[in-house]
């Protein structure tokens, strides 16, 4: 009997999740050169495609699948996939549910204003234009997180919107950790009198050689091409609309390759992870990565610990001479290691390298912190970013553009994303550190370009479980302990007290 | 009060189109470049909400609609699309609700079977192993035509798929007007002394210069390339998304330029069509072309009547020979124009010339009819069909794959389908006639370039109406008459008889 509901359960929530695979396809071509004059129409398709996923979402349907299977003894009989799913669909029940509809509306009304304000106030560098949007926004998030309700600290209710299970509590630990040692390090790289020669970095390099050595890395480093494709956009993307179809998009820059090549890496340790998720999982909302973090630590284990390490370019540098030989021909490998993985402050979270990155991270999380525990106002902002990046980075915005103004991500109202991003950079390298116990010869899997090992390995413990794990869990699994911003700590100091010979 | 139901009837309405929207995309992306890895569940999302779309359309809301909206007194105050929405879901409402849906079922099944069964049919060249698909599909169909009722004839209820309000009465009429003039023109043809040299159009022609040859082509008949792009796949189509965005793509054949360069024109023909239907009726089952035919009509109005005519050429020979120079260097205008419009009679109905092709679609016609009609059993097909290839064309197929087995039509159960493409011919040539009066300079445009006129012609009388009027109700208005096969046969008398001296 409830095997029954279980099935018509599960066909219920493939629906669902047909429409978001046909939403998503939509989203890959509009980024992809859909023509203009479609856009208008296409939007409004994927906007009835979107409600319909948002209506069967809190349908008495669903309220009733939920109400029929939640009980532990019924449960307990249902298979992995429906359990997880169902715990998913119930996550999401409550959450949309608790939002009286025509405050949601509002908020949706009010979320695309606000993006178009921002886009205008940065470029006319005025936060004041864009402050009461921007309180607006931080009030209807309030207002969530008094429905949705929070344990130990509002800011915990939105954290667990991008990294279920997340918490201030956790986040206050590692930021001061990382914070401690990061910050004297990157003084220390910054006066240091051996600084990397980049000059070489921007010579032309044409778009389509280009594209032919981002394909050759590829490849290598193990994405299907039976299962994806590479475009291009301005934007770069991964995007996974089933485990057979994980999409890459690049942005070629003719005159710093380092855009396309790092950033067709990053994305495709994206796309592995979805490329890799089982396929049991295809039609629930399993089937996609754990969490943001998580996610940005596949991302960024394939851009950093593999796509910036010395042994990489051993394997890989001499074909980049092919196929630049003029930009490299008088560049040594060290040379060209040394200026691929230069670090110095800077304003922009976008441009910073793996060493100052957490610091841009921080400075967001604290604010975030504090505007949702009621100890920062909006009004304040612009004083408060620049005071903290003179504190931790040394440097001081000029302007809202170069400074609070620069993310889309509040204009959005997303607020709990940016801390996943550092958090990928600690189990990225925590991950890296457990990963040496079953693959001790992991510079020599680089050097080889036999990387089939190290994807093997991603795979067994995070790819595979899509979201059946939490994010916490997944990492306590694979490497034996909970999160640990040492690995980062230890990584980092190794690597750039010997590029900058502290 | 009615009026609240108008509105949401069109939204209803809506919802279904933006579901067969997303499908579109879905589809346009499997044929252009999909990863091979993810069709499979791809195809399980189109079927997902294919499923919706037909469930909207006989559902009990749509029956409320329908009887509520109906009534004669309601209707005359129901806006213009309103009213034609109404009309067209009404038919389908009608349609699908009345077949059986465990018997829906089947046929779906035994389409996706028979379909598989054809290609190897057609590989092994034996027709009896599609023979008993092919049956059942004809019962099927004989069994739809008995749930939805004829008037007249039970082949008149197939064709109104494709061709609504298209007979058996007319058909018999125009089909045996053109066969007693074609026949004897094609044998004239065949025994002219005066045969083309077509020698010089197989020579090497890059991909990469026939796709820019096209591309200026393409902007100058007006094809609207911010509601559209050109893409690459083994069968070329036209696709309209919106009016905002109507794709085409093509095939090239390094070896034969006129494969991609016919193909495009063609398909741009079918795009302007749908680039400028009024905007309207977007939204709405309107928002489409009125029917196969005369969709056929555009394509084959700017492949035929514009890209095969001597003035096109005479303006774009040059250029023609700027792309590819040693093939054309020692070819005359003269020459050129002869050897792209060379008729001869073929066995293969997609690689035949316009002076030929309406034989081709006459004995798929007779066939049909005979099957429908019950004096023809599809165990005779081979016979048949070798016997009137024979008769009407002069050559008698070798095998069936080159024979009976040659289409993808039956195996899909579309019947009633192929005399749209006569028809296209056919109004193609009386719209040109009735065109001349407007656009006396016909020619001149053609030479000087100036296509817009042309293309204003055949939106004002064709485009924008969409499916708001019936195709015969367009061919009236637009030339004063009823259907008269006359003006084609005079074109290609013309044509031909100057072409081969005769």
């Amino acid at each position: 009997m409830f095997k029954d509901i279980e099935q018509q359960f599960l066909r219920y929530v493939k629906k669902m999740m047909s429409y978001n695979e046909a939403i998503q396809v939509m989203y890959w071509d509009m980024r992809t050169g859909a023509p203009e004059k479609g856009l208008e129409q296409r939007s409004e398709v994927i906007g009835v495609l979107s409600q319909e996923v948002f209506k069967m979402s809190i349908s008495e349907e669903m309220a009733a699948y939920i109400a029929k299977l939640s009980p532990s003894d019924v449960q307990e009989q249902l298979s992995d996939v429906a359990r997880h799913t169902l715990a998913e669909c119930k996550k999401g029940y409550e959450r949309n549910k608790k939002i009286p509809e025509e405050e949601y509306r509002e908020y949706v009304v009010l979320q695309s204003k606000a993006e178009n304000v921002w886009e205008k106030a940065r470029e006319a560098s005025d936060f004041n234009m864009f402050r009461p949007y921007l309180e607006k926004l931080v009030a209807f998030n309030k207002k969530f997180i008094d429905y949705w309700g929070y344990d130990g600290n509002p800011y915990n209710t939105l954290l667990d919107l991008y990294e279920p299970g997340m918490t201030v509590e956790v986040l206050d630990d590692v930021f001061a950790k990382l914070r401690e040692r990061i910050v004297p390090l990157v003084q220390a790289v910054v006066s240091s009198r051996h600084q990397p020669d980049t000059s070489f970095l921007f010579h032309p390099f044409p778009k389509e050689k280009q594209r032919a050595f981002s394909l050759e890395l590829l490849r290598e480093l193990g994405y299907d091409f039976s299962a994806g494709r590479l475009d291009e956009t301005v934007h770069p993307f991964a995007i996974g609309l089933n485990p057979g179809d994980v999409r890459i998009t690049t942005r070629y820059d003719e005159r710093d390759f380092r855009t396309a090549l790092f950033g067709t890496i990053h994305e495709c340790g994206h796309a592995l992870y979805e490329q890799n998720i089982s396929k049991e999982l295809i039609g629930t909302p399993l089937c996609t990565g754990t969490s943001m973090g998580i996610h940005e630590s596949q991302s960024l284990f394939y851009e950093n610990f593999i796509g910036r390490h010395y042994c990489y370019w051993k394997r890989n540098y001499p074909l980049l001479q092919q196929y630049a030989p003029e930009q490299f021909a008088n560049v040594s490998l060290d040379e060209f290691y040394r200026a691929i993985n230069e670090a110095k402050p800077s304003l922009i979270r976008i441009e910073a390298d793996e060493l100052t990155y957490s610091l841009h991270i921080m400075i967001r999380y604290e604010i975030e912190k504090g505007l949702f525990n009621g100890t920062i106002a909006v009004k304040d902002l612009p004083d408060i970013w620049n005071d903290k990046y003179e504190e931790y980075l040394g440097i001081r915005p000029h302007c809202d553009a170069v400074g609070v103004l620069q993310d889309v991500h509040w204009s959005g109202g997303s607020f709990g994303y940016f801390p996943s991003y550092a958090l990928g950079y600690m189990y990225a390298a925590q991950l890296k550190q457990a990963m040496l116990k079953d693959l001790p010869y992991f510079d020599e899997l680089l050097e080889t370009g036999e990387l089939l090992p190290i994807r093997n390995w991603l795979t067994e413990k995070v790819h595979r479980f899509g979201k059946t794990k939490k994010p916490l869990d997944i990492l306590h699994e694979a490497t034996g302990e909970g999160l640990n911003a040492g690995y980062l700590i230890r990584y980092l100091e190794e690597k750039y007290k010997a590029i900058y010979q502290l």
